[in-house]
């Protein structure tokens, strides 16, 4: 049966934007292990009901599912043990929890401002409404409140990048010579700007976006070619 | 001959402050390795312009110096292999980058506006011109308006820690079930701010301060019978 995951789709099937299921497709494209993705909208939560969970990425592996980003990184490791690894051995893995909530509260915290709207746009049109109310609700204001001025907004953002600026100065990955699983979950995060928006967070020159461009590159251009506007 | 580490200190020569050189003192405590400081201060520059350097720390090992403490650290990971690993592997040594760049681009930064002010006022006498003047024309202000309005900047720095927070809501240590060098990086800054300022930082119920808790009593208590002020 192989490995099945639902990734979260806009109104074009092959728009995926979900930054949780691209860190998941990179380790799967990592490990080499091929896989199949359903195109899943968040009105489809009936079709993941069955696993007592209602948000993306879930994993399908011969009829096992597997709930949860860090869950399913977690069982590739384990269960692929004899593929290239995800987080280089115990240590990593738990060096490895830092990188998952610094990418929430800062990576994907920072762009949520610029991106919110560009998705509500993307969305097949029966899914809009919840989308709407419920990150409206959420931040207290419009989507279009939340999303202004992002041109006075771009300079604090790239300022916050800092860290992984330096980091990607010093090494070519977080994972060092080559990427490991951290790198994955921050370049989730670009590729989540990325299929959605086209208002360009990086300059060209910036370390970050020259990491993020060999990630692109990665496993014969993989995430490259999932559509995107820069 | 041993190992000797340089060592910063303020008028009373066992308030030692500097983040960097905590981080190695706790890398030497880690690995069990018997070691004697070197109270420096900054107007003892000429006691290591042997060694090309003008900053601490500086380690000394059997007479070989070594400077700069990322260096030292993969130093020490390097020659004493056989003792309890800083990095744990490869993937954790890449890995332990971005730390270093978070915590002096967000916690030193942001502690900064709390405690320059304070260390001036723990310097030797001679060492306060050449701090205040250097650090000021750095500022573009004087370290009274640098420092000002503490509390009100409280709120923004906790926030900052969110990752740090989470984290450690997860796991006892960024190293996982035990503390790697990644949690003596980022420990250092909390030392820096515990020798010289009676402000407190965190919250008593705050999982970054039940870490730091940890971390003050590993080794026999060694960080926590440094003077410090909480």
């Amino acid at each position: 049966m192989g490995i099945k995951l639902y990734d979260l789709a806009g109104a074009e099937p092959n728009r995926r934007f979900s930054p949780f299921c691209w860190r998941i497709k990179m380790a799967l494209a990592h490990q080499g292990l091929q896989f199949e993705t359903i195109p899943w909208r968040f009105s489809d939560k009936p079709l993941i009901a069955q696993y007592k969970w209602e948000r993306v990425p879930v994993l399908i592996d011969d009829g096992r599912a597997v709930v949860d980003s860090w869950t399913i990184a977690n069982y590739l490791e384990d269960n692929y043990a004899d593929r290239p690894a995800l987080f280089g051995g115990g240590a990593g893995r738990a060096l490895t929890r830092f990188y998952d909530q610094w990418t929430g509260a800062v990576l994907h915290a920072g762009m949520s401002r610029f991106v919110m709207l560009d998705i509500c746009e993307r969305l097949e049109p029966r899914d809009r409404d919840y989308f709407r109310t419920s990150r409206e609700a959420r931040f207290g204001m419009t989507l279009e409140a939340y999303c202004a001025d992002r041109e006075a907004r771009l300079a604090a953002f790239r300022q916050s990048l800092e860290p992984l600026r330096q980091t990607l100065t010093a090494q070519p990955f977080l994972g060092g010579e080559s990427p490991l699983y951290p790198d994955y979950i921050v370049f989730g995060g670009f590729q989540w700007a990325r299929a959605v928006s086209p208002f360009v967070l990086l300059e060209a020159a910036d370390p970050v976006n020259a990491w993020r461009e060999r990630l692109l590159g990665a496993f014969g251009g993989f995430a490259r070619e999932a559509p995107g506007y820069w």
